[in-house]
């Protein structure tokens, strides 16, 4: 019998368990070097195997095209809304922003102490329980780039298929919280970021696929660790990176690899998924109000009659062992965050819970 | 017996063993939680104890007076370099950067990005062998800050106490290769920033020791994640930080604080460093270069009489279990750290081999 519970958290999330056992011996001596994942050299033999396989495995599960670079940074998707137009957006440019949550907010902010941001579409007026269908966006005259985040951790939305931007624009994402939870047609994209911590690895590392031309668009005046060419020219070694989150990263491509890849791993993700919303769809006491060609398989949201109906059901689904059921405090209810690494065994404990629950409430009623 | 080897590497370098076995347990499920230290939420109950166990740990290690904030970031030493003048350096200011090795010239460069630099001192024209004395600094008129770099892992020179800035000048120092391992008067520096990756933890977290009126001096225009009074008014968790890496190092900082804090640290890295300087100091084969009141207690780099006795000492050496001597690319020989976690049984097993290999060398050589 296993020691753990099962991890709905939003991230830093559940991570899969052969990765784990893999790293717990690895932390101590890998691969019979004598010396620890953590405590070798990012410029010795281990390590640049440990990376070259990371963006191989990487390369190889989302068919990367040749002429993107596939980076390892630090700094969160965070750094992230920073770097894209400290390097993308010159003064007398604009960059248009689609913004469907908390989230695309925070790079809109970042992006505007940069230069000009256009809104192509926004889901505040209807507090972003949906996303925005094509025939809502409206692009400004020549965006330099357009950026959206593919899903929304916090109001549990997400991008059935990506925006189209208007042509030769290239197209930015976001995509901390559902990368590689299904197939990704990278040509579509200029760049892509995403912070490691709900689908790829431990928190601290951050994933870039970067086409080339964009690599070299870059603003050469800025601090040269804020430079996307930087680190494509020194393959993400200009200064020590973190390596055990490569590492981890490395292991988890892996482990998505073997179970056949991103669209094995989309499979998994909408049968996890579709469980949980068909019990809430059919349920008389909890609700979700995203729309439903809107909602994301990463993070189901949903709501119980009034807050003290929703906290006794936290408390106890985490007596039960589901853990981390409470939602963002900016949206309250609760948040199911079903990643790649979520078992199926853990929804159905879940849904399990969940019909146990309102039988037990709707009878006490009655 | 244990599998693993002696590992002298510069950096990411070895991690004490109490610390690497319960990381072990807790990548996997810490505390009875029944989920892994990697993968708690980092606003979650268990990783807040973590982060406030850490920072008091720090604070208590090096007295840290009340008005300094302690801020666990990422990306680096390398963007401190960057940050440092961001929020510091007013386009129309001076910073004065005493100019020790390769690393300081990085911050130079970074600082260069952002306005004007006066190197107070280089060295060089000496190849960097020697640290200057107080008496060839020359400051600027009115510096906004002095920089400088407490230990030169490349060239193996460290400054035995700080440089002495002109009445009110903010000391900010890249401590990145010589952090706790001997007391630090922390009401002497403005600001403190070093990587984790060689006395604290693994790579990818960087502590950052802050006096509160230079948090509020950063430039408000910068991007938000760029400005220290974002992590300051956030206590490091404005955005999803490395929390295994923060794990590690508070983990470090008690296994510090059980061996009897940075005083005891200081004596076992004496007593180290010694073993080595004296064999060195009467080697027939061996030199060090480096000027005898620079030299540095965490790095200590020496020549043989030829690149090929070189090489061969270094992979004889390897095989005997005694890794990562190689020295810097851009400075050759060989190179040992004696960080914190190398232990002084390390130090005599090399010290052995040494004279093995010497006398075997200049017996042959007869």
């Amino acid at each position: 019998m296993s020691d753990r519970i099962y991890n709905f958290g939003a991230g830093p999330a559940v991570l899969p368990e052969p990765v784990l056992r893999q790293a717990q011996q690895d932390l101590w001596n890998i691969g019979g070097s004598g010396i620890g994942i953590a405590e070798h050299s990012h410029r010795g033999k281990v390590f640049e195997r440990v990376i070259n396989e990371a963006e191989e495995a990487c390369r190889s599960l989302a068919n990367i095209p040749a002429d993107y670079r596939v980076l390892f940074l630090q700094g969160g998707a965070s750094l992230q809304f920073a770097m894209v137009p400290l390097n993308l957006l010159p003064e007398d440019r604009t960059a248009d922003y689609l913004v469907t949550g908390v989230w695309s907010e925070k790079a809109v902010k970042e992006a505007r102490a940069v230069g000009t941001v256009h809104e192509a579409a926004s889901g505040k007026a209807c507090k972003f329980t949906r996303i925005p269908p094509a025939d809502e966006i409206r692009y400004s005259a020549d965006p330099v780039y357009v950026h959206f985040t593919s899903n929304n951790t916090i109001y549990g939305s997400q991008w059935r298929t990506e925006p189209v931007p208007p042509a030769g624009v290239p197209l930015i994402v976001d995509a901390s919280s559902d990368i590689f939870s299904r197939p990704i047609d990278v040509a579509k994209y200029g760049l892509i970021y995403a912070g490691a911590q709900k689908n790829l690895g431990p928190s601290g590392a951050v994933l870039v696929i970067i086409r080339d031309d964009l690599v070299e668009a870059g603003d050469k005046n800025l601090p040269v660790i804020l430079q996307y060419r930087t680190f494509a020219q020194e393959k993400s070694l200009y200064n020590t990176p973190n390596t055990f989150g490569i590492y981890m990263m490395g292991r988890v491509f892996n482990w998505i690899r073997e179970l056949g890849g991103l669209g094995a791993m989309a499979e998994h993700n909408e049968r996890k998924a579709k469980l949980l919303y068909d019990y809430l769809d059919q349920s008389r006491l909890f609700t979700c109000q995203v729309e439903r060609s809107s909602r994301s398989l990463m993070n189901v949201c949903f709501r119980g009659p009034n807050e003290e109906v929703e906290n006794r059901f936290i408390a106890e689904a985490a007596k039960r062992g589901l853990d981390g059921l409470k939602g963002h405090r900016s949206a309250g209810g609760m948040r199911a965050s079903l990643y790649n690494a979520c078992p199926i065994e853990g929804v159905k404990a879940l849904v399990e819970f969940l019909w146990e629950f309102e039988k037990k409430e709707l009878g006490a009623g009655s």
